[in-house]
This record gives C-alpha cells, sequence and structure tokens, in this order.
C-alpha cells in the first residue's frame, strides 16, 4: 500500500458509522409503509414531483426499445431510487411487483390451446408425419406459455444487469425487498423477490466471479470494505486488520467486474499447525507459525456484503475455490476445518431451561443429569440462584457481564451440561429437515462434518451471548465433500466425528430417564 | 510477434485446409441419417460402443448431482460425441431432443389447476387478504408451470456452460444441429435448436464479452484463425495480413473469456480520406494515407467464426463498440460506413431475368427501359448473344469467365440497367418485411442507411459472380442509428440516400411503362 494509501486508512474508523448501502437498509428497515401516513404527506410535495419522475423512467426503462432512451431511463431510475423516502420506495417496489407482472389473460388463452390439443402417444415412432405437426403445434405453444409466463419485470431486471452500476443496484432492491417482506406479507413482492433472486443466482455464478487473494498491497478503498464488513469477528483495529492478511493469514474475496473494487463476499483463513480450538489463538496469537510448518487451514470468518444476495449462496462456492488455491499453492496442508460460532445455541437452550421450568413434570424435558443438577446446586452454594438446578443454569448464563466466566468453579461445573446439549442442539434440532442452527445448515449443505466442541472458545462478548461461548469445528473431507452434501440435503444425515456422538449418547442417556 | 512465432506463420498455409471446427461440421453436413445404414453397420461394433458410453455419460451429466460425476460425464460426453459418426451424432442429438423434452403430463396438470382458480378481479384493493391468498396460488402454480416448461436438456446446457471448454462445445453442437435441420424437419430438434440458441444469446451477451484489437503483435495461433476464418475477401498471403494490421487499418474481435485464444467474430476497419468506391483500393493501394489525414472508417468485412453462432448476432453489437473505440481514439474520424457485397443480388437477377423470358407477355415485368434494350442489342452487333435486351443480358452475364469484364463497351452498356436494377433488389425485394439481401438485412437491422452504389467495386471472381461487381457502402449514421434501426424492425422502412432514391425513381418509370 503507498502512502496515501495507508493515511486514508489510519483516518478510518475501524467500524465505519455505515456503508452506503447499510444506511439505506437501516432507513428501510425503519419505514412503516403502513403506519403514518399523515407526517409524511406534510413534506411530500417534492418528493412526490421524484415519486412520479422515478416511476416514469422506471415503465419507460422497460418498455422502449431505443438503447439510448433506455440508458438514459435507467440512469434516471436507479440515481433517483435512492432519493425516495422508505415509503416511496415501497410504492415503487410493488407498483413494479403488480403491474409489470405477467399478463394472466394471455397465460389462460395459450393453456387453453394447449389442453385442447391431443397429448401425442407413446407409439410416436410409427405415426410420422402428423405425429410431427401435432408436435409442432405443442412445441409453438409451449414457447409462447413460457414467454407470457415471463413478468414484464425481468425485462427490468435484465437490462439493469449489463447496465454500468446495475447489478450492484439490483442487489439494493432486493435487500429493501427483503426488508419489506419482514414487515409485509404480500404475494406479488415475494414472487417478485423470487424471480430476482433466480436472476442473481444466474448471474453471480461462479464462473462469472473472480477469486482474488487480499493482502496488505490492495488499496485502502478495499481493505476499508474488510474492515466494514467483517461480521464475525469485528476487526479492531490497524493491527488486528494488517495481521489477519499478513504471513499464516489469508483472506480470498469473490469479485464481479460489473461491481469493481468491493468483494461479494470474503473469508479469512488461519494456517496453523492444529485445529484451532479458541478463536483467541487464531487472532491474537502472534508471532504465528512459519507457513511451511502448517498443515491446517482453518476458516474462521466468512462475511457476505450484498444483504441484497441473501439466498445466493456464494459461500459453498468460495470455500470450494479457496479449498482448491490453497491445496494447490500448498501441499502440505491437508486438513481443512472452519471455527465456527453457533450463533442459534444460547437463544435455543434459553427457551429450553424456561419452558423446562415453567411445564408441569408430566411433559418436562430431561436437560440436566442428576450429577450435573447436583454439581449446580452445590457450586451454587446456598446463594439465592434458584432453587433447581436447571433455574441455577438459566441465572448464571444470564447473568450481568457473564460473571460466571470469573469463577473456575461454575465455568467448569457449567462445561459438561452446556457442551452436551450444544451436541443436541447442533444433532437433534431441526427445522424442515434441516440443523436448525443457520451456521451449521450452511457448513454442512456444503458437504462438511461437525468435528469438535471447543469450550470456551470465543470469550467475547457476542461469544458469551450467542453460545456461552462455544465454537465448533467443521472438517471438510476432501474425499467425501459430495457424499455427505447429498446425504445431509436427500436425507437430513448429519456427519459428526466421534467425539460429537459421544455426546449424544451421553443425552440419549438423560433423555431415556 | 516473436520470431517463433513468425516461423510459424509463414509456414501457415494462408487458407489452411480447414480448422477443427470446420471439418467436423463437413463431416456432418456429409452424413445422410436417413440413408444407407447397411454400410454402417457391418463397421458398427467399436462405433456402437462408443455410442452407448456417450449416451450415457451424457444422461448421467443431467441426472446426477453430484459434481466429480457431473465432470467425468461432461468430459466423456463432450470428447466421446466428437468421435462418433454422423449418424450417430444424429441419434444422439434426437434422443437429447425428445427423451429429455418436458414432461408434458405434469405441465397439462398444472395448466388444469391453474384455470380451475378464480382470475383476480381488479377491484384487488378492496378484497385484501382473500385476494391475497388467491394471488399466491396463482404465483405458486406459476412458478411450478415455468419449472415444468423447462426441458431437462436444458440442465446439460447449463451445466456444459460453466464446465471447461464447454461452451465451445455448445457452439459445436449447435453447429450441427443447424446442419441437420437443412436435411431433416423434426419439430423436437428444432425445438432443441431454438432453446440452445435463446441460452447462447443470454450467455454470449455483449457484457461477457471483450474487444481486442488484432494487431501484427498478436500470437500466430490467433492470426491464424483470423486467416483461417475470413468469410468475405480471402486473405492472400502473409503480406495481405500484415497490411490488414498495419497502418491505416483495423481488426477488431470479440472474444469470450472461456474461448481464449480465438475471436467469435471479427472485422476489419480501413481507416480513410472518403468512403472507399472498390474494394480494390482498400485491400491493395499501398502506402496508406497517414491516420490523422483519415476521416472515414470503412467496414470492409465481418466474419463470424461459430457456425454454431448463427442468429445469435454478434456483429450488430461488435459494430456500436467498435464505432465507440474508433471515435474516441481518432476525433477526426466523422464518417463510419461498410463497403459490403450484394452477395443474393445476381442470383435474383438472374431468375428475374429467366422468368421475363419465359412468362407471356401479359405477366411480363418490366426489367429494361427502351434505351437499354436498344443499347443491349446495339452492342451484341448481331452476334449471336440473343433476340432481346433480356436476353444478351441474360449471355452477357453467364459468360465464361465474365468475359464481359473485359469489354469496355459491354461494361459501359451494363452499368445502367444493373445498378439501376441492383437499387430496386435492396431497396423494394423483401422476404417477410426485411431486405431479402442477407446482408442488407444486417447492416439495415443495426441502424445502418443505404449509401451509394459502386460499379466495379470488387472484380474477384467471387465479386463479379455474386452481384456483377457490384459493391454497396452502408452509412452509420451515428445521430439516428437507433431510430432507423427501428423504422426498419417495426414498419420494413429503408433510409437510404438520394443517390440510391434516383435510381428507384427511374426504376419507377420503367415499371409504369
Amino acid at each position: 500500500m503507498n502512502k496515501k494509501g495507508l493515511a486514508i486508512l489510519m483516518r478510518t474508523k475501524m467500524r465505519p458509522l455505515s456503508p452506503a448501502s447499510h444506511s439505506k437498509l437501516n432507513q428501510m428497515q425503519a419505514s412503516q409503509p403502513e403506519g403514518d401516513k399523515d407526517s409524511f404527506q406534510d413534506a411530500s410535495v417534492l418528493p412526490q414531483r421524484e415519486f412520479s419522475h422515478v416511476r416514469e423512467s422506471m415503465h419507460s426503462a422497460m418498455s422502449t426499445n431505443k438503447t439510448e432512451i433506455v440508458d438514459v431511463s435507467l440512469d434516471d431510475f436507479s440515481e433517483g431510487y435512492f432519493f425516495l423516502s422508505p415509503e416511496n420506495r415501497y410504492k415503487i417496489l410493488l407498483s413494479l411487483a403488480k403491474e409489470y407482472d405477467l399478463n394472466r389473460t394471455q397465460v389462460c388463452e395459450l393453456m387453453k390451446q394447449h389442453l385442447d390439443l391431443q397429448l401425442p402417444s407413446d407409439k410416436a415412432e410409427d405415426s410420422g408425419h402428423e405425429e410431427e405437426g401435432s408436435l409442432s403445434a405443442f412445441y409453438r405453444i409451449e414457447r409462447n406459455l413460457r414467454r407470457a409466463l415471463k413478468p414484464m419485470y425481468e425485462v427490468l431486471f435484465e437490462r439493469l444487469n449489463t447496465h454500468p452500476g446495475g447489478l450492484k443496484f439490483l442487489s439494493d432492491i432486493r435487500a429493501d425487498i427483503l426488508c419489506l417482506l419482514e414487515d409485509v406479507n404480500v404475494a406479488s413482492l415475494r414472487a417478485l423477490d423470487s424471480h430476482l433472486k433466480e436472476k442473481l443466482i444466474t448471474w453471480l455464478s461462479p464462473a462469472n466471479l473472480e477469486l482474488h487473494n487480499i493482502t496488505w498491497d490492495d488499496p485502502a478503498s478495499l481493505l476499508e470494505k474488510v474492515v466494514a464488513y467483517e461480521a464475525v469477528h469485528p476487526i479492531s483495529n490497524l493491527i488486528d486488520l494488517k495481521r489477519r492478511l499478513g504471513i499464516g493469514r489469508r483472506c480470498f474475496g469473490y469479485f464481479h467486474p460489473a461491481i469493481p473494487g468491493e468483494p461479494l463476499i470474503f473469508i479469512e483463513v488461519a494456517l496453523m499447525k492444529d485445529v484451532a480450538a479458541t478463536i483467541q489463538e487464531v487472532l491474537w496469537d502472534y508471532p504465528p507459525i512459519s507457513e511451511h510448518e502448517a498443515s491446517c487451514a482453518i476458516f474462521y470468518s466468512i462475511s457476505s456484503t450484498q444483504p441484497g444476495l441473501s439466498g445466493v449462496n456464494l459461500g459453498k462456492f468460495l470455500i470450494k475455490r479457496v479449498v482448491d488455491v490453497v491445496k494447490k499453492d500448498m501441499p502440505n496442508i491437508c486438513v481443512f476445518a472452519t471455527l465456527s460460532p453457533i450463533p442459534g445455541y444460547k437463544q435455543w437452550l434459553s427457551s429450553k431451561l424456561v419452558s423446562s421450568e415453567m411445564s408441569g413434570s408430566a411433559f418436562k424435558e430431561n436437560l440436566l443429569r442428576p450429577e450435573e443438577e447436583k454439581a449446580l446446586m452445590d457450586a451454587s452454594g446456598g446463594s439465592d440462584l434458584g432453587s433447581s438446578g436447571i433455574e441455577v443454569m438459566w441465572n448464571l448464563l444470564t447473568s450481568k457481564n457473564h460473571e460466571w466466566t470469573n469463577s473456575p468453579n461454575l465455568v467448569s461445573v457449567l462445561r459438561t451440561p452446556m457442551m452436551r446439549l450444544c451436541a443436541r442442539y447442533l444433532m437433534k434440532e431441526k427445522k424442515r429437515g434441516k440443523a436448525l442452527d443457520s451456521v451449521a445448515n450452511f457448513h454442512l449443505q456444503n458437504g462438511a462434518m461437525i468435528g469438535r466442541l471447543n469450550w470456551m472458545a470465543d470469550r467475547s462478548k457476542k461469544g458469551l451471548a450467542q453460545s456461552g461461548g462455544i465454537m465448533v469445528n467443521y472438517i471438510y473431507r476432501l474425499d467425501n465433500i459430495e457424499d455427505s452434501a447429498q446425504a445431509y440435503l436427500n436425507e437430513g444425515h448429519i456427519e459428526s466425528s466421534s467425539d460429537l456422538r459421544s455426546y449424544i449418547e451421553d443425552d440419549n442417556g438423560v433423555r431415556a430417564d
């Protein structure tokens, strides 16, 4: 990095207030499309003119075929859109979803024509020319039906995709749509989202993305993005950032030619002797080991920068590409694993503890083994922490500033039940056949197995709040990634190490009590 | 170019026998799928095994989800396919078109479900929740219908597109399909072609293509392709090639990252003081004028290298990009025009002459004006060239080695009727509302106007055979390219210069006789 770049970076706040699209998002999230319209109308004269202009440019961007007019309209639309109030954005998106949908009357007409045709028989070989004629009719109507089933707004998406800045704008629009869908349940808006998502998946296929090894030599404007978007382990200062890009560490980003200078997603990797058991050793151990001694590549953070690309699953392809690159560059690396948070564990556990306390004994779920119950009661030592193991556990885990982590005794007493229940959460708790934990689901879909639970692996506030400080290693075993992914996707089967299975055997013992 | 490259190029025949895909194509064109099966079966044991293998790999490339197996199957399929006999290729393509089509029963089922739903009323605002529920059902069925209408072979296309070498293979397959469709009329094969073409149009959108200025410094392997594929004015030797890439000349190619080292299409440009009137001055005048004196960019050749991309219309985008690049680099250039062949004129004229001679006087089309008739009869001077102007004209134009071009008198006598009828051919002869001449249709679609007819502009055998040596300048006027293109596409309106219109006025005089 040159001196100027460094100077810029030094002045950069490590967590900037918010990059542009984030602030838009917040604005969007803050909107209440169904609420308080009066306060808005007070200042509505100028916005109304802007609104009409944005709406008109949107219309002409879809409906004309003259490329100069299309180009100007696309510019007007995408620039004007960002100046709209959240309510007007909602109106625009709703108008797009409803008024530029497909022509349902035409679709019905074509379907009737199709159903009037005789389905070709299986003896197609015999019938010859007539058969060909009837097939022709099928193909013709099907082609027309396919076109008629394409909503008009796809034209807007397609034109934006090839327009400078348009792909990024589409991703921003989708972020807005996703925000709206959290508040309102409008079928046409959901259909709009699903179309846009499908298009984005096509346009952001791995073939169109470039993998770039982000280093300290990259422009400050790019590194600033890494700092801003790091979602798992916030980058606290310049030294922290420099270490994550230095010896024994790698950071790879996926870039799209149409969105230069900004990774769509990036992953941070630590090259280590052993599979890391705590995030502290990954982030803070210094100096790192020399790279030729490393045998493990630990993926310790993966962050998407575009809320509008939710569901596009770039992460899966990124991990595969990075595994290939690292394997090729460093043949001594033979273990590929993550050190991952368990973002949903604490919330799940809390609800279990509460419902266990509140439900009658008949429906009581066995959360604690007798010796754990006893240990917890002993440790509470007659204080007002509660009259049952579960109550004590609840009070400890919800204590201010996670005070329990300062007592070696409490840490040791909580360890056994917390680890066992965490294994249960990861391996048994499902939603529609998939692991309930979002990070677990992500890595299992990609074909990883659950390797090892690590106690006191993340002592940060965030880590303690999410999972009581437990982290997990997912292991990517290169020889059966595909098989694992298929078994998980098709049958919900979760591959795990004997370590994990032993917790579950223990846990079954509790459940059978 | 380095010495090695030059040495390779020197050894290269200027028109190699045929690049790989051409020879495949010829092979394909030679195939007679419906004919002579016995001679084939004699040698069928090995081919049959190969055929089954190719067919199996094609099947598994579509039907499995394991990426390793998909990758191996795609390799097996694309490699095996090229070893198949033309007859077996036909069988494979037919099997793809028929057995991997859509599930028509499922489509019908979904259409019935859709037609059973009540179309939402226009009073959507009032009805609220119920309306939302009914719309949901529409969107759900339409999404399923869209999926059901997608033939299974699209999966193969999509997987090939992201597979190394796959895009080129798809273009080769399409070239085979187009060849087959010249011989057989099979609806499912036509549908296969139309799907593949649509996919190729998406994947080869201008946003995915790179413009490269091809120069003498490019690798011999690339220049060899230019020589092999130049379709309009064959490159006769090294000096010819070097001049086309030297001072006062440009050659721009469109490249796709997945098909490196080979332009998909390229255009040759001459920078000149005036709009060129003959191809001789473009190809042979030496030394060229210095570039800063040039005010015209003359597009004198555009060649597509991929028969399988027929109908994808890369040429239109290439011309636009090249105009932009030249305009930016050389602000002194203000005229953009072509010097183009008229490939269909002579054939059209011959059929007119023949039918005019054969039809009774009542239906006789007036081809010649009285003074032209007289001049032709005078010029034939009592020789056995015929008893009418039309007969004389026919005999002259079909004479061996175009002997008429050696007589200044005959050249001068033929000029008036040939030029007038050529204007009629270009401006009035249409097929489905479009100009009958393929090159005219191409440039008019792109928004050019017909500028000037040039007599004796191409004295090569090919030029004389195609158009009696006439060439035409199409003019790209940058301020109304879009308007012209729209007027042509929507109303069939052909823009032309006053020069051209004056021929037509003359011609109307003849027709009114």
